[in-house]
């Protein structure tokens, strides 16, 4: 016998953000559906999907408690194109009516009891993160995160807390990606967080939502195998996934053969161009003139033809030759906003590093692959 | 031995368009190239599929006299790359040198013998036509133009050439579009131009191109079989389809079982929102009431819910019930810019109409749905 009032776009908002996680469930049914529910004097919308489970508060007027629970798309497609205006929902006997302006709708649904629990964790220790400063070192590590699950242990994000620090690191084998964040944390341990988790936080962070915005930063509790992200009007319940990251602090190489401040546009211009020429093995060729100043980067491709292009710099140590699978490359840059970039080169045998000049707290590993 | 001077940005918007006609053609490996080739002191780059050919010319330096064939993607792509500066092309033995700035690249090609020829229509008669009026004519006539070939004579425009008017027509046998377009034509026939013809000519008319800007009329030349529009610097050919069109003139009703005037933008969002509650065969059903002067907009699903809306209107003639599938009248009221737009409605044996007010030159003709 629910009933309430809440403003259209406030509901949008949160429809869109529930419904996200919402997956084709064929054995479950119940899980295509959103659950709706009065709460201490909000609307509450959750879904799962087993993995993760989210509940988010919208402000409204409720005249009665009760809730339902209705089918995802159709409810989150229909408040979307609404006006945004006030809404009136209505719960009678599992049928959700919505009336908004000259639109009256009826919406068939179940009941609640039908709806799984999502927990929240409830817990003394908690970490308080810089929401802005979390969204943007996530999107700096998630790019690299290895997309197969044959070694689950790197198909999430790395959380290792430590008293004064937390390092989020993400790698496939083939680069690595470590941002370090300063902050002090409550708890201190390692925790693997899965991809499809971060992608959630990384664009619940980024949504422009007046609610979320008041607080600046969001607050972490763990139970075992579990965790949970608290922005304020929404709370995200992930699992964790379970074993032994590789020991990142190790693959990080210190020393170079020879290193090289560029301009980093003028390389991810350089590398977008010539990758149109790279060979099978997506390889560009870079060559190290110490003496010169330069380096030269070539590319060839056996039926196309071949290209090259040359960039100045700050340039130190050996000449030499490298090849790098140019998608790395590119992924690297992406995560670099200051204007030049360091460069450490190694032989073939050995990871290459990229920096931002200027920001310390960034690290971008890249294994060579074998030149033509 | 060509060695030819051009700009990045005219080069680039030759390629793109030439490169857009350019299929996957595995029995033909040379329709994939682009042919290049200096033609009375510009550039001319050509492409095409057999069913359309392009010609473009390109303003440049020309040093030495001489042409290639090269892969499309590759030119293309590497060039759009490439930074706004002038670009040195150069053949030697069937390979094209590309210099531009710090960039040098190789693309291996064939000899121009190798490339098929695209035939100029050469003709005393040819019928001048506005650009701008033609592409919002084509635009309001091609998307109700039938997908399948299963009818050949329906799946290109009808251009219906008369003494002092043009009439372009469109129609899948679910609805049918009518452009009438003030001309006097040189030559007076009915022709039907295929629909992927109609869509490189409607990209090309939108595009900004300072060469191409210069001519506000294009002139259309006919041979047996075949259509040249000629855009200026751009001239495309393609052939016709043979066939009879429809007799559209009888098949657009003049009376109407009731009418109503109504808002374009707010009709438009109520069958938007609705179209989430239509039924299997995406219908929605309109109840005309002439003496309340509203439309009553009704979406049923069986499984989902329902949903009604309600619209007022200047609104004429008789009580009546008719049902639509929504997706026709989206498409027809996406073709109308005016504020308001004229509703003709008619039983559900005969078609209703769709016209912007304010406008003569456009009808949408549209065929009922069973009501559920």
């Amino acid at each position: 016998m629910m009933k309430i009032f809440c403003l259209q776009e406030n509901l949008k908002n949160a429809l869109a953000t529930a419904e996200r996680i919402v997956g084709k469930n064929l054995n479950l049914p119940i899980l295509n559906n959103l659950l709706l529910k009065t709460d201490k004097g909000r609307l509450k919308i959750s879904s799962t999907n087993l993995e993760i489970g989210i509940n988010y508060w919208v402000s409204g007027k409720i005249e009665k408690e009760g809730g339902i629970t209705v089918p995802a798309r159709i409810l989150s497609s229909f408040i979307s194109n609404l006006p945004n205006k006030k809404i009136e929902l209505t719960v009678k006997e599992d049928v959700l009516y919505i009336n908004c302006e000259n639109f009256k709708a009826q919406i068939k649904g179940q009941d609640i009891k039908e709806y799984p629990i999502i927990p929240i964790i409830e817990s003394p220790l908690n970490n308080q993160l810089d929401k802005e400063i979390l969204k943007i070192g996530l999107s700096q590590v998630i790019g690299g995160v290895a997309i197969s699950e044959t070694r689950p242990e790197i198909s999430g994000v790395l959380f290792d807390f430590n008293k004064n620090y937390l390092k989020l690191v993400g790698t496939d084998s083939f680069r690595l990606a470590e941002k370090t964040i300063f902050n002090k944390n409550d708890f201190q341990q390692p925790i693997i967080v899965p991809q499809k988790t971060i992608h959630e936080v990384i664009k619940i962070l980024a949504e422009k939502n007046s609610e979320n915005e008041k607080n600046k930063s969001l607050e972490l509790f763990l139970a075992p195998g579990q965790i949970m992200f608290d922005f304020g009007n929404i709370q995200m319940i992930s699992r964790l996934i379970d074993g032994q990251f590789p020991d990142y602090q190790q693959i990080i190489p210190n020393n170079f053969r020879a290193s090289a401040i560029l301009n980093k546009d003028e390389i991810n211009q350089i590398i977008k161009v010539l990758s149109l020429f790279s060979g099978k093995i997506s390889d560009i060729k870079f060559i190290v003139n110490s003496a010169k100043k330069t380096v030269n980067i070539f590319a060839q491709n056996r039926e196309i033809g071949e290209n090259e292009a040359q960039i100045e710099g700050e340039i130190e140590g050996k000449d030499m030759e490298v090849a790098y699978n140019w998608r790395y490359l590119l992924d690297g840059l992406n995560n670099i906003s200051t204007k030049k970039v360091f460069w450490g080169f190694n032989d073939e045998s050995l990871p290459s590093v990229l920096k931002p000049v200027g920001d310390e707290g960034y690290v971008y590993v890249v294994m060579p692959v074998k030149a033509v």
